[in-house]
């Protein structure tokens, strides 16, 4: 069975770490050694392994999306949020991590964030260890 | 065992929705929970998730990849198609679903899209269910 | 259990080819069919399958990486490598394999390459069979 994360966003575009509690469904699953699927659910929003010790990292990701796949121009989309349609295929709807002694395999500066494009909203993901 | 879906493609760039065929393998596999590994093995097509209800999405994201990596400008690669390549790179091979009840575990606006982007041509896409 | 391959890279911005490396895990692994996920534990690396026949291929990829996201412009992150951040995450840290006979299912022209974005360095990849 998969579980499910409630995530809850503030900003039209931000990234949530949601490390701790991907590592709390591993651990819950009792499963010691495997593979870990992280899956959003949405489609504008996305998901991403990179640096947590520094938030700036995080934020040059997000001006870097913002510079290249601006909001509100031009698109054929006429929701007003074709850009953070985009924006999700570029970072991708899943992350895939190895699990080993119940513990995610993270290197020592990475963490998992959520990325919302078109928020704030609830959002939710879905973790499977097998 | 993986099973193997063929793709058509009619245009140089294009998404091609294959989420009916990806959730009739699953059904065929008998695997009632688990993990989904779609697979493109070509590497000038890609594969994304994202909105499949109106189609101006799909051809933002195809508009906004021929702005920032377009046809035919000063690359080294010679056969013509280096920015099909680098447009793969960017979607990625693959993608990874969870199955649960025998079902693709997506979210309600969710489809599978084979991404070409040197057709048209005959393609495949390998599905395995584990 | 997962096993590990070292990757010793030698310029800031560089791809390795480390198919072989990686196929030499799936057949130390004993396992005849499933997945295979390799996983990049360095937050400014990433890894992506591509061309291999053609050195050029990847030489575009990384010029077009360049382009979109140059070094040292303007980031918020001090450490002098915000671009290698954000190049990690738009190709991303796994990669994940379909291994059917032993071997990775892999296409004709298809290579798995090591992404670095912050080198020269010692890096390793994990390598995972289920």
């Amino acid at each position: 069975m998969s579980t499910t994360i409630p995530v809850k966003t503030r900003s039209r575009i931000e990234m949530v770490d949601i490390t701790s509690s991907v590592q709390q469904e591993v651990a819950n699953s009792g499963i010691q050694g495997g593979i870990c699927v992280v899956y959003v659910p949405h489609t504008t929003a996305g998901i991403t392994i990179n640096e947590g010790a520094d938030p700036a990292v995080c934020q040059d990701i997000l001006n870097k999306l913002n510079e290249l796949v601006p909001a509100g121009r031009g698109y054929l989309h006429m929701e007003g949020n074709a850009d953070s349609h985009i924006k999700a295929s570029l970072m991708g709807s899943s992350v895939t991590l190895i699990v080993e002694n119940s513990k995610l395999l993270l290197g020592t500066w990475q963490k998992i964030f959520f990325c919302e494009f078109d928020g704030p909203r609830s959002r939710r993901v879905y973790v499977k260890v097998a």
